[in-house]
């Protein structure tokens, strides 16, 4: 099938059978990812493969102890990398320059185009992934466990198994929601209403709104899921962890 | 195609033909991508597409000049976007709290899987397609020509268009240098003697060393094309822009 009709119908998957994935079909699909798009073809990234129970059991915490970490066969920890570049270049007569934010982006950016190549070769061969948003959460315990050095740093995790369950396609914005036209189009409060009015009906989102006692759909996202106060902590986490990894000498 | 053979068999288009790019096909790539994860299914990103010239001529010095823009019949900048979900919020009696640096790391992520799965399938289709890692390096101008508000960010930019050239597969390091297991084992220099061994021996980046009177392929990027004065600069840049854009407020 077609990539463009498998995106059609895919979701993501967090129940995976018992089913192993073995190391020839991950290694495949983990070197055919590595064509993506890279800056000036350094692969700025590292993958950090977990099979292991025991490792499974560490990671958990740091990702809220979702059930897919230990549910899922192999969890891969996608990291931000200038080290590896970095110990080339000292080794090579070269003084490496990327202890900056700059190199903490264009790293973070290799490594995001990575892992979503990978999500979509995955889900070519029949396997289902989940991104867990966590990594950025907790990525000090992370770091612990993985024993990433300096300049690696974690930005995403994609747990991959063999599907056991089919959940139902969820709902996206319409296009003209998020594609503007020679420059941006700031929204009214009419584009506002139109573009969410989907998402505000579904008979789902309805009860999430009612079991929480809601008066908006929106106030689910601001006041319960991803609040002021958690986004500030967690921003003065993410810019220590990034200090800690020598991202901002 | 299976986009697995397709990823073995890509490059980067950086010359197009003349043949435009319909409206029509450009919005089928464009919503099928809307597909990709996406955190809390709150799609943390815009898509700016530039098609009239007086645009892209605007765009050009902002990606240093870079051919492309002005060669490309369809220029994308995609941006991490906390505007459209903010005012959604305010219009919906609830206090978004999106205004700091993990929001930041949250949309660029969003948007950075979703110009991904957009270059797969724009490469499925037959197009060409080139990131322009300028995008960071002065997304004030790029801002400014776009007309961007608050909490939107460009992230990345892709030129897309029909090929009009058939450029040699760029190599990659091998699968071994950048996949590790359960932990993460560092380099040893007899590592990175193995890993990068193909990509120094190769004629083009032995030439390269010698007309830039080097001494290895690394000085070729450490004190030619990302200097740590460069980057230190840039790194400056690119947090009063987010400082700008109401990020770190």
């Amino acid at each position: 099938m077609a990539l463009i009709e498998l995106m059609k119908a895919r979701t993501s998957i967090r129940k995976y059978s018992e089913k192993e994935v073995s190391e020839e079909l991950l290694d495949s699909l983990l070197e055919a990812a590595a064509r993506t798009q890279t800056m000036g073809n350094l692969q700025l990234y590292s993958v950090v493969v977990t099979r292991s129970a025991e490792m499974k059991e560490r990671l958990a915490p740091a990702h809220f102890n979702q059930p897919m970490v230990k549910g899922a066969p192999v969890v891969l920890t996608i990291c931000a990398d200038f080290n590896r570049t970095s110990t080339w270049c000292r080794n090579r007569k070269a003084q490496p320059g990327y202890d900056n934010m700059l190199s903490f982006v264009n790293a973070a950016s290799d490594a995001l185009l990575y892992a979503q190549t990978f999500s979509c070769l995955a889900e070519e061969a029949g396997l289902g992934v989940c991104y867990l948003g966590t990594t950025v959460y907790m990525p000090g315990q992370i770091i612990d466990t993985l024993q990433l050095p300096k300049l690696v740093m974690p930005v995403a995790t994609l747990t991959v198994g063999w599907p056991d369950e089919q959940p139902a396609i969820s709902d996206r914005l319409p296009l003209a929601s998020f594609v503007h036209h020679e420059q941006y189009a700031d929204y009214s409060p009419q584009d506002i209403d139109t573009y969410y009015f989907a998402k505000e009906q579904l008979p789902e989102n309805l009860k999430f709104v009612e079991i929480n006692k809601k008066e908006t759909l929106a106030q689910i996202f601001t006041d319960i899921r991803y609040t002021k106060r958690d986004n500030e902590a967690l921003s003065q986490t993410f810019m220590d962890t990034l200090r800690k990894q020598g991202f901002l000498d």
